[in-house]
């Protein structure tokens, strides 16, 4: 984030009109190519780059290859009235999640709960993006989803789990809501991608090299190296980061029927496919609880108002500001992006600027 | 526990029937009583002997001065199919607690998940017993109960949330299930206890004095410090621990209307009340979800199976006997357990011959 490089900005809307525009050149119908680029865009928006427009090229690319279903039947295989399992039909995870979770907020409405595990899908984009829409309809909403393995459990050197999200939101009145949006490895791969490009050391706690030892070197880790659980070491509770993956991975992945653990597929063209077929795709799970179901609304936002206000007046440690609450850094990039429009680096404006030679979108 | 103190062994059904007439002397109907010592006991018989007989005096100090209510008329305050409101009527959490949960798996019986908020509750002894029930009707299950103040957020010197754990279950068919039960803190503080006694350095990471600086002292934690949230510091990934524990503390305290962060009142008699009443006690949160609501169960089991068994052989990591799955540990002190008894250190045999010769009940 401190990093000086070269931006050019674009206005979201911009960026909005070409993702769309891209996704239907590839097939994909107008509302699901809408839909698409909706989630890419709320990423750049919160200043999570690594899951925005940054990736567009691989959803191409997919797509281009017939890696991915452009136009899935999405259906549901099996539901009660506060559950179901959806079955994406491969369809990208960026239309299949927003149809998925839509379901579930569907079912809360109705039984006051409703989860969804979801398998034969992919990339969803940022976990964040989906408790977000429960927001709009006085619900806490959830959403996890499994990804291809990067992380070795405690006690292991081999890498078995996906950096497994978790996101979870809750409504405020006056205050921004609190919005929870966390991979369950001790950091992104992309922190270990930066340090590679910068040639500087990482911290140890971070990851594993090749041959299980805890490493201060980037190069290492990517060299067939793994990312540690959050908590990094037994001693430090790397235990309580594999259990979170762990049961992120068993919901998204096994409870659906979706591939799992080390068999879940990878999102890029170029990676191995996973030596065993336990299930279809990667999984995703979506939960949606309505408030009235437990409390009024409003005094639940008065609530959580207070809440928000308390823990920011907490007694800052030294050297620092003070704490924020969850959601805060993605809600001053929002207000900020909303405004001042969306920097992107010179990297990925020459992938968007590729791609729109190759499906004559214009860009500018 | 590789400490080497003496100890005396007591059969479980010993210590059972000790705290179930414990209870009853304290005026606690003998169902209520029986679910109460069976809480206490699941927790020595899986080797957290912190959260066993160990506290059989601290409830009974609670109930003799009236500061628990022995007889609670546990009532629904609000409900849907799926979802409710528990008030607890100021009951042991460890009677409040079994019921909610009930109730919880009942809506999922009916909906296909349930989902209590529990207010105007207690310590509800190890988070992991509850989960443990859903397993027996096929299901999966969650819990969280917020606790009073310990840890300090991300940024922050002040005790502001309690260890707050988070814990799930999922049956497998012949594997022992997987069950995760976990603090969302670095460390339970109990470990800070164990190197006070010892007189012994804890890791960097763990906690901090009461200036907000990370310590190895275990006496600076003790005095005005706090604990760290899983992860430790920034740069390790805390502030999601302190996620974590924030949204534990927003499900189990601001939704059903119990106390929340650092106004959730303590257990311990010799605490200072919190300094404003937001609400009704602690709060716990339950869940439960039937599996055939997503995928047949067997299959679901048989899957579980095979997910702990490629995790089993994973690579190790030199050094170590590779991988365990969670919820290993606590299944191999309870097979031990079961068998040979629960063994008991010098002070909580003490306790316990005190709590005899108090209330008459009968030790050997």
């Amino acid at each position: 984030m401190a990093e000086s490089v070269e931006t050019w900005t674009f206005a979201a809307e911009r960026l909005f009109e070409f993702a769309t525009r891209v996704f239907q050149h590839d097939g994909v119908p107008e509302a699901d190519a809408r839909q698409a680029a909706d989630v890419l865009i709320a990423s750049d928006l919160r200043g999570i780059d690594s899951h925005g427009v940054a990736r567009l090229h691989l959803y191409h690319q997919m797509l281009d290859l017939g890696r991915f279903n452009p136009r899935p039947r999405i259906s549901i295989v099996r539901e009660t009235p506060a559950t179901a399992t959806v079955d994406g039909d491969n369809g990208m995870g960026l239309v299949v999640g927003p149809r998925a979770n839509e379901i579930a907020m569907d079912k809360a409405e109705a039984a006051g709960a409703g989860w969804v595990a979801v398998r034969n899908t992919n990339h969803f984009g940022i976990a964040g993006y989906y408790p977000r829409q429960a927001l709009k309809r006085d619900m806490i909403g959830w959403a996890m989803t499994n990804a291809s393995k990067l992380m070795a459990p405690v006690w292991s050197s081999e890498r078995m789990l996906g950096t497994n999200p978790i996101a979870i939101a809750f409504p405020a009145k006056h205050e921004p809501p609190i919005v929870i949006d966390m991979a369950t490895s001790a950091v992104a791969y992309g922190k270990i991608e930066i340090a590679l490009r910068k040639g500087v050391p990482i911290p140890k706690g971070w990851a594993l090299d090749a041959d299980g030892a805890d490493t201060t070197d980037a190069e290492r880790v990517a060299n067939g190296g793994s990312l540690l659980p959050l908590g990094g070491d037994r001693d430090h509770g790397g235990h309580k980061g594999y259990c979170l993956a762990s049961m992120v991975d068993i919901l998204c992945g096994v409870l659906g029927g979706a591939g799992w653990g080390p068999f879940a597929p990878s999102f890029a063209v170029q990676q191995e496919p996973p030596v065993r077929a336990v299930g279809l795709g990667i999984g995703h799970f979506f939960g949606a609880l309505r408030i009235d179901g437990f409390i009024d609304p409003d005094e639940f936002k008065t609530q959580v108002d207070d809440w928000i206000r308390v823990f920011r007046s907490a007694e800052p440690a030294p050297g620092t500001a003070g704490p924020v609450v969850p959601g805060d850094p993605e809600h001053f990039y929002f207000e900020m992006r909303s405004e001042e429009g969306i920097p992107l680096v010179q990297a990925v404006v020459d992938d968007l600027r590729e791609l729109s030679r190759k499906t004559g979108v214009p860009l500018d």
